[in-house]
């Protein structure tokens, strides 16, 4: 084994982020958490993670500013912090948490920056040519072709704004990484490769 | 073997992207290529490689404008076209031509680009973060610890420019590269391992 013990990876819609991650997992026989993370921290919060998933449907860019001025009453708790301050606070407690428990695959939810303090762990970023995530999502993801490439759009910027708005940093950008691989032009089993190579040290 | 026979590799000043590319050269037991591409293609213009590395030494941003409108004369070629535009075609050629003639790494001068219609090029980008790369530069090359920041700074907006003129591109986005290799945060050797992995298609 090498000096890491988790992996986390970004990623651009339909560039093959999550199967990455799956098969990395696979092969470490770790696990991978993803939408785990959503509804642990509906469960903290005692809200529906239902009602969690609608929010985080909603952020895009022109969303947030909404989301964070308004709405903290529905969930219950007073605080005065926003939906999405107080949603990020609990995610953040739930990645840390499962990053505790011993060596796991964690998919999105800015996990490269709540994890920033930990040196055990390797950071990647997943990106494709537009043609490659197009094919991904219609075979793969069943989206209807005419939409295709605004729900990428629409996709990407909601990851983006959800890490700008987490973090107060730019979502994408290759000095946050250890490693950014080009899915479309690799192919994901040489993507898989590569992070094993790195993770274990070989 | 992979499905690769050259390894291009872009890299920030300092970042130890010519050390990786060696150790790769080495490991593959193929030629690396980096200066010669510029005593090459001076040789084809009929120019003393001086010269040529001079030209290169005043390409920042502000420079190449002058360059551009000026100086064809000093190559006594008449064709019309500038220094920077008449040394990058003859550069261009020269890479090609080093491609063509088998496996191998080459360093710098947009040997992704020149490149960019093979299918057996694997480019990479290398960077760091300053902490790193003034270590690297002061340890390795001897810049004075005064001057460091500001050396990093020249060489990378050099290099910046010479691609962006070139190419009509942005230098250092991930989207142009089949993978991007932190090397501040991963370490020369790792690098050279992940290079490797991708290339040899293990």
């Amino acid at each position: 084994m090498g000096n890491y013990s988790i992996v986390t990876i970004e990623r651009e819609y339909a560039s093959g982020g999550k199967e990455i991650g799956q098969k990395v997992a696979d092969a470490l026989q770790i696990p991978l958490y993803n939408n785990e993370i959503v509804s642990m921290a509906a469960q903290k919060l005692h809200v529906d993670p239902e009602y969690v998933a609608h929010i985080e449907e909603q952020m895009t860019g022109s969303m947030l500013f909404n989301l964070a001025m308004s709405a903290t009453s529905q969930l219950g708790i007073g605080t005065g912090r926003s939906v999405s301050d107080q949603l990020f606070r609990a995610e953040c407690e739930v990645i840390q948490n499962f990053a505790q428990q011993g060596s796991c695959v964690i998919v999105g939810r800015c996990a490269d920056h709540v994890l920033r303090n930990r040196k055990d762990c390797l950071n990647v970023f997943i990106y494709a040519d537009l043609k490659t995530r197009k094919e991904r999502a219609i075979r793969q993801y069943g989206v209807d072709p005419s939409y295709v490439e605004s729900t990428i759009k629409k996709n990407d910027k909601r990851r983006s704004a959800y890490y700008n708005v987490n973090t107060s940093l730019a979502w994408g950008k290759k000095e946050f990484y250890d490693l950014c691989l080009n899915s479309g032009q690799l192919g994901v089993d040489s993507c898989v490769s590569a992070i094993l190579t790195l993770f274990q040290g070989t």
